[in-house]
């Protein structure tokens, strides 16, 4: 049985402006590979209502887990939430639990729960909250899509909190090797054990240092013993 | 007018295993700004032939500019020309204008130009080079697709080379203030001041720092003179 498959959508203008560098797609890709599920695609838009819905419905669609980071705060610009519900045709408002969660986080640190800072309880009302032990705001999931904040540590701690509540499937487990020629060389015998091995994803990752060409040899697969065969192989091809 | 609009493709199965960071849309994304094209939409897939069909099909009909990162080496999980090709039912074969400069770049190396490496020389009839001063393997563009290597530092170069040829609009101008207050007080007057100046994009990025909380409210815009009014209100709201 194959794995699970995900996609991810990045929200957030700051991302395709340059001015900040996503850290989340690479935490995420890496976690969802450890938990056996495989990620497929990943979009990242602006904070725009119509490409936000287009896209969580399509992705939604596609594939049996999608993770979203960014637009859940207090702002003007944080709009991912109302989109999420739109997508899906739900409804949305301001949350009793949610609201609970915001209205003992501000008691305590003797701030106002304003207007602003409630739009952060406005949930789906068919959603689940995702626990945010640093800032409290929680985020959803609805559906099987999973909505989290931006910021990098929140983002880390909600992925930690719902990847066990969701069916993975077996980790992929990746070995690689360096081989010390240009990838024109590596590339017949590669393709050869490629054929040979179709349930492993084969891959080669050039390098060039101090003018040293050369590749670095990824395979990936589910089974330990196909994986270790494959590897002798390779050697045995490309001895160090 | 507004300013052309911009998509990437990322081709790769080693970013959405987490295996490799990627570094290549921070790049262009700060490149396009500068440049006064807008990056809409990123997209990541892996290295799979409907998926990057499919993705480069939509984007090239979707936004005025595509670019692409990505599996246009010589080995067998290359096969992003290949693609591209099927995607504009284009023509695609060994090139001799391609092939000539792998020939001359191979002999210099004294390396064999074998087979491996002459898929490199795989360019869409139709399509126009992108030069490659790193590796010599070039990049193409066909159509308003920019088909360009995942090695970052090739990467860049070929942006470097393919941006001046292409209808920049304005620069997107960027200027961000600091305010040390949580991004729940800040959330009101940043979305009266957002209706205010409606050709300006204005963000809030919320940081944490050593108990603080505050935000960088990030405004953009291609009028300095609009930008710069509305810094003035922004500043009179929360002084430093």
């Amino acid at each position: 049985m194959s794995n699970p498959t995900a996609a991810m959508l990045v929200i957030g203008d700051e991302i395709l402006s340059g001015r900040t560098r996503d850290a989340n797609m690479h935490h995420l890709s890496g976690q969802l590979t450890q938990y056996g599920i495989d990620l497929k695609e990943v979009r990242v838009v602006s904070d725009d209502r119509p490409a936000i819905i287009a896209a969580v419905q399509t992705l939604s669609h596609s594939y049996d887990q999608v993770f979203t980071s960014g637009g859940i705060g207090p702002t003007h610009d944080d709009i991912t939430a109302d989109c999420i519900a739109a997508a899906f045709g739900a409804q949305i408002d301001v949350r009793a639990d949610a609201r609970a969660i915001l209205q003992a986080h501000y008691n305590e640190q003797q701030l106002e729960l304003n207007e602003a800072r409630l739009r952060m309880a406005r949930i789906p009302d068919v959603a689940v909250l995702i626990d945010n032990p640093i800032s409290k705001a929680p985020g959803f999931s609805l559906g099987n899509v999973h909505v989290m904040a931006g910021v990098p540590a929140i983002f880390q701690a909600m992925v930690a909190s719902i990847l066990p509540t969701l069916t993975g499937g077996k980790p992929l487990i990746s070995k690689s090797y360096r081989v010390e020629r240009g990838e024109g060389d590596i590339a017949a015998p590669l393709s050869a054990l490629a054929d040979s091995y179709p349930t492993l994803s084969i891959g080669s990752y050039p390098f060039q240092k101090n003018g040293l060409f050369g590749a670095n040899v990824v395979m990936r697969g589910t089974d330990i013993d196909i994986l270790n065969q494959a590897m002798i192989r390779l050697k045995a091809e490309f001895p160090a």
